[in-house]
């Protein structure tokens, strides 16, 4: 794969675009650069946090069938309601994620990023505002600027778990209308205990407590939550009509080139996001590949523990190398610590320059892995050696 | 099929959303119902623009085979940058549309409304306008309000084409960021002519001629583009760098449910729209279907051609039923006339019973029926004669 980007830090201007001063662009987007990790050509590409482990043959077999299937019928419109997909999405959750939701509290979007956007179009939006706790995924805050909503970044502890006290009064503080709750946390791997989510979603709904005003939206995202130790934070929406999770088949389902994010909540939250939907947003192809994956649960669900073996390894394997971990529930593994964000960008370049590609998300010190086949992950492990090693020799 | 939605008219009350009086919704989608056109069970149905040809055998087992490749990798992300199907598309642009592009000009999105969409991120928002002349296609105007964007309706003369004085007065007046013009336009069928989009387009650069103000984006959505008697207005888009040309693949190709627009333009416009677009917005399934298919452009294209000659006979037979007929240079046909609003949904009420499902769009006294297969017409034709002789006698 050839490089097809260097761009790696958004809102920053580096490869800022040129030629658009004739026209009207916003003027909060001039000198902007779009969000996106470096796309490299190198052996053992670790920064996406991506599946490693390819469809097997029999669900690509599958995808081909159905594909065709749908495409006999690809001069209508799709089903804009993606009945058999939310159907389907709803058994895979009531089956894994210990609750039981029907197909009226689930929701499909083109990748969790649309489902979170539909989200803050129907309850964010301009003249309100959005709260998270950074570091966290970095897309939230762009999804918020994206759609006119204001961002609030709230704290966390040294150790990136979220401090409740802190977190409660920067609620009360700022009475947003939308609270992004990620767990397991990108970047960092951090699980969010349901005592902490109860507390917020209580914090979050008292903030606003006037005669006409409403809670807040708490966004719980999921992305990683089959990756986790803990069980999936699902059954928290029982009797919480505030209450959203939101997850993605890109990462525990092998499927990130499909771009299917989904949403369980209160059916009020469905029908919300329908008054913003774009008319026929889901294809056909995405619904029949979707459906495809789906019928392969268990295989898919296979490759999730290896993985879940593989993260393990990875976070005591680095430790015993002299890193310092972040305790992880995902498929990835935040590690350090280099310094500043200079040492953790230097030790980013030196893993590269042994064809291992890992992400500098911007926290600095930090670095972060995901979690590849046993093989990427001995080629990452022998590269951190060997850094390690070089490093220690240059400041000898 | 059955029936999954009653809803024919957006931003109406009926099948408002219940159940939300919990969540902080924003105010001004209260009380609104999701856009779409009803999904009814009935034998004919010519209410969404559809092409009434199922993609060829041929070309199914070429999607199969090019969506199989693509989900042995679908794993990883996608290319973010669709960079082949953009040269793709351009290609075929160059080839059809009497003027070249190369890849660097065409963008890609799920849908000419995820392409819309992009645009009035980029270059509409809040505190900002986009102007239209209705009536038109009515995505335009929800875009917009989904955007943040202001709307501002334009006129149209009473043949339905665009009033260039009135325009080009209402674009002086009210200063727009963006200017819709769609040609051939939906719901009317009408193209607008070169001249016109050229004295739009001076008028909407003049318009803001401030030391630090830019003229207005001028979309021209040609999504009917392939079936019109006259040529693309691709061309203009030469050293106009403020002047958009958006497309589908959904009619012309037969690939509604394909979801695939996409855009040609000065090359500033493009890395616009990536300031703002999602990342990995269009998934691996959805680049090798749109490219598979634009390997069968030649046989698609056929179908156009007889779906240019049924609409042809539309118009003249319906003008022969004594109905009065807005000239078309699309894949649908608008007639009447029906009185008013009520008029004209008493006869969509009729023809409904009689098996025919065409689109009442809110245009009063007007409905519009898509061109469908020669069996399709046929069975419209018969009942627009049964329903004239109906309503006559009833007069009588």
């Amino acid at each position: 794969m050839s490089t097809t980007s260097t761009t790696s830090t958004p809102g920053t201007s580096a490869g800022a675009v040129v030629g658009l001063d004739e026209l009207p662009l916003r003027d909060e987007l001039r000198g902007k650069s779009p969000y996106g990790a470096p796309q490299l050509d190198v052996p053992v590409r670790l920064n996406t946090n991506e599946n490693p482990y390819p469809l097997p043959d029999a669900l690509v077999a599958r995808i081909a069938e159905r594909v065709a299937e749908a495409a006999r019928g690809l001069n209508r419109y799709p089903d804009r309601d993606a009945v058999e997909l939310r159907t389907r999405l709803a058994h895979y959750l009531s089956d894994t994620a210990g609750h039981r939701v029907g197909r009226e509290q689930v929701w499909a979007a083109n990748g969790s990023n649309e489902v979170l956007q539909q989200l803050l179009q129907a309850f964010g939006g301009p003249g309100r505002t959005a709260l998270g706790f950074d570091p966290s995924y970095s897309m939230h805050a762009l999804l918020a600027r994206g759609t006119g909503t204001g961002w609030i970044s709230g704290p966390r502890n040294e150790d990136f778990t979220i401090d409740v006290e802190a977190a409660r009064a920067a609620i009360a503080e700022h009475r947003p209308e939308v609270v992004f709750i990620c767990s397991p946390n990108n970047p960092t791997g951090t699980a969010v205990s349901e005592e902490t989510v109860l507390a917020l979603y209580e914090a979050a709904q008292a903030a606003r407590s006037g005669p006409d005003e409403h809670g807040a939206l708490v966004v719980v995202d999921e992305a990683y939550g089959e990756f986790s130790h803990r069980p999936s934070l699902l059954p928290l929406i029982e009797g919480r009509p505030a209450l959203v999770l939101s997850r993605t088949m890109s990462k525990a389902f092998g499927a990130a080139g499909l771009r299917l994010g989904y949403l369980a909540a209160a059916p009020a939250v469905v029908d919300a996001v329908q008054l913003v939907r774009l008319p026929y947003h889901l294809s056909a192809v995405t619904q029949a590949t979707a459906l495809a994956a789906l019928e392969h649960t268990d295989t898919l669900l296979g490759y999730v523990e290896q993985l879940k073996t593989e993260r393990d390894r990875l976070v005591s394997e680095l430790r015993s190398l002299g890193c310092r971990v972040t305790e992880s529930d995902a498929n990835f593994v935040q590690f350090g610590h280099f310094g500043d964000a200079a040492g953790s960008h230097a030790v980013w370049e030196a893993l590269l320059a042994h064809g291992v590609l890992v992400r500098d998300n911007g926290v600095p010190g930090w670095l972060r892995v995901s979690a590849g086949t046993p093989e990427e992950n001995d080629a990452f492990l022998g590269a951190v050696r060997a850094v390690t090693k070089e490093l220690k020799e240059k400041s000898d």
